[in-house]
């Protein structure tokens, strides 16, 4: 299999979740890739012996990366405007794919980036840019290209939902900035997110991307969260919205919004119930209608995903002759594996159950007992007096995750039961673990 | 700008939605695919002289357009199994690209055909076929490439959703599918939708992208939602739980589980709030966490928009010989437009103002006289005795969609009312609408 050379430049939290992502999951990767991502040379002020980097070329220098011959990828997560744009240029210069999470150094130079790498014929990628690990860059760009995308609008601040999300309790912005930046969801310096410059770089891309206009990063309108009082929020809800700190664009006949407020959503919409430090993004195409795009937007290896999807993009594009970028089911055919289909039996999952029993005493015990007897944890059980009808009184209980098996088990033993009448009713429960 | 040669089979629905956005898109599509996605031939068992095909050949007969040696890529829309799975080989045959959105072609004999494929190199694509307008088998395949994805759940049968969101109010099943079939969300036989086998086939889809592992519908575990009653929807919410029919993957050690049953999901995780007709597809990732992919699973355009979306990823890869597959702003450099940023003012929105009122006579009229001469509209006003302080009482009023100048100068002319005391408190709302 074909290696494609990987530079990365800046080993912060970002840098160091996209090496240890490479290298924990290199065989999954290079499935996918059709190729492998190999970590060529890496670069960063000063030495990480904690990530055991091991015969991997290190430099203090980001330079030396893109100056190596054998690099085919620059990958800058050094972060920062000049720097940045130093060495973004100069990889392209160098005739190098590059890929970055930095959305500052998009919106404020992706205008002359791009010219630059046109020029070159190497491909810029920066979803990890915009929305952490969410792939929001590339449902606009592909995913949704068949729609004249009318407008989006994203919470694409954590730190800021955050904020908001806490003051639903009806506590300040100061005390809850105070303990966000204490969680290490905020900076020392919280303007970036507060104010919603950092919104405004990551909506200035995505504008660009769903409209098809320059990033004009200069000409949008912030507006920040600190005016924002319970007060408000409270009488907000009263008439049905959630504040929001909202990137909107929309594209009109006469030109095109792009502004960062606070906005009462309606709390029936979905993006309303994206709470605490988590993105969502809610695109309106004329084809398509509304889609949503939620998850983490911030974070080393959720970020590191994205990095790597775009190295997994460009390594497609430029590793293979073949009409297939991407492999019929994700994996090169090679790296299919026929890991077996579990049989129902198998499955691990909660259980909801309810079982008609007669009026009498002692059903309860003989229920728990059978269910422990099957070595099943009951996390919760609840049977009411006001609900006994026709002699019967049901009793719901929910499991702890158990392989269904047990709980077939179990249920064949409560049915036989003189007490018990008619089948036991089980729905599975799905806790997300 | 060079022609790639689409040949539609099929012109029911989807096929009828995707002929229409591609008239009413080309440009935008051209703009993003490089290439002009040009209708060179359609064929439908009956002509559909409602479509203006204008000079667009018409066969009867599929094959026709198969046989064209002007196709590039034939869309196979006629749906089912056996007549699908052969148009789908012959055009392989052929050497032709296929995009298709039939899920249930792709769950059965999706290994067969895309051995065939890989056999010939062309491209088989079936975005369309999972959860219709959502692009979620891109964000499988390409944005969570650097995953080790551990399990996925999806609501991906909008019949089902429909039913089980409608039964929360105490209706029963039957009632509802009843009305379901009615407004045209569930067919006259409702077999696939609500016994989990149109689902099953989409899951069986999804997990396969997710894990690399060949197709295995027949081993999917499917039970549909008939049994479900309102009594257990209603249990299961006082536990603290929504009722969903989910199709859940994991990939455990010893197999994966294969799973289409209605669920309990805690009513706190986003997906326990997608109700209706709509989609969403939760995926758990190792780097990323979990992300989640909302909107509609079905319907003629936002079908299209992931049949379209798929023609442009063919067209993208197959027309240039650039490494910029993806233009780096989704758009051709000529495609870009200097559409303009509009300016604060020019902003159109409703807005939440909150005005603090001395108590006294006349004040509600005086701020709903300035409203009006000001051309706003007012949606809803709030002012409540009860909130009398210091010899205030605040004034909360909701206002329709107007420009923010209007908004801007009746809070001015407020703001030099005697009554009023401070600033009055402007917070932008968003209706998505």
């Amino acid at each position: 299999m074909k290696d494609v050379n990987i530079g990365i430049c800046g080993l912060g939290t970002v840098g160091g979740g996209t090496w240890e992502v490479l290298q924990r999951n290199a065989r999954i990767i290079a499935g996918r890739a059709g190729c492998n991502l190999r970590v060529a040379r890496v670069a960063n002020r000063s030495p990480r012996p904690d990530l055991g980097l091991g015969d991997t070329p290190f430099s203090t220098d980001v330079h030396d990366v893109v100056n190596d011959p054998a690099i085919d990828i620059v990958v800058e997560l050094i972060g920062g405007y000049d720097d940045a744009r130093r060495l973004v240029l100069a990889a392209i210069e160098q005739g190098k794919h590059v890929v970055t999470a930095n959305k500052a150094l998009i919106a404020q130079h992706g205008n002359e980036i791009f010219d630059a790498a046109r020029e070159k014929n190497v491909i810029v990628a920066y979803e990890a840019g915009v929305a952490g690990g969410i792939p929001v860059i590339k449902a606009i760009r592909e995913g949704l290209a068949a729609n004249r995308i009318q407008w989006l609008a994203g919470i694409i601040n954590g730190t800021g939902n955050y904020i908001l999300t806490e003051m639903r309790a009806g506590r300040d912005f100061d005390e809850v900035l105070k303990e966000a930046q204490e969680l290490g969801y905020a900076e020392a310096d919280p303007t970036f997110d507060v104010e919603g410059i950092d919104a405004a770089h990551k909506l200035t891309i995505m504008a660009s991307a769903a409209f098809g206009v320059p990033l004009q990063f200069d000409r949008a309108y912030t507006e920040g969260i600190a005016n924002i009082t319970p007060y408000d929020i409270t009488h907000a809800e009263a008439l049905g919205y959630r504040v929001k700190h909202l990137g909107i664009a929309r594209s009109r006949e006469d030109g095109i919004e792009l502004r960062v407020h606070p906005t009462l959503v309606p709390e029936k919409n979905l993006i309303a119930k994206v709470d605490g430090v988590l993105n969502a993004v809610l695109v309106d195409g004329d084809a398509v209608g509304q889609t949503m795009y939620y998850g983490p937007g911030a974070g080393d290896e959720a970020t590191a995903s994205a990095v790597i999807a775009d190295l997994v993009d460009v390594a497609r594009t430029v590793s293979t002759d073949s009409a297939q970028r991407v492999p019929y089911l994700g994996f090169e055919s090679d790296a299919v594996t026929d890991h077996r289909i579990l049989s129902p039996n198998e499955i691990r999952s909660a259980y909801y159950l309810r079982i008609q029993a007669l009026d009498r005493p002692g059903v309860l015990a003989k229920v728990a007992s059978i269910m422990s007897e099957n070595g099943i944890n009951i996390e919760s059980i609840m049977q009411k007096e006001s609900e006994l009808h026709d002699g019967q009184i049901p009793v719901i209980l929910l499991t702890h995750t158990v392989l269904e098996k047990q709980v077939n088990d179990a249920i064949a033993e409560m049915e036989a039961l003189p007490e018990v009448e008619g089948r036991v009713v089980r729905i599975r429960a799905e806790n997300f673990l």
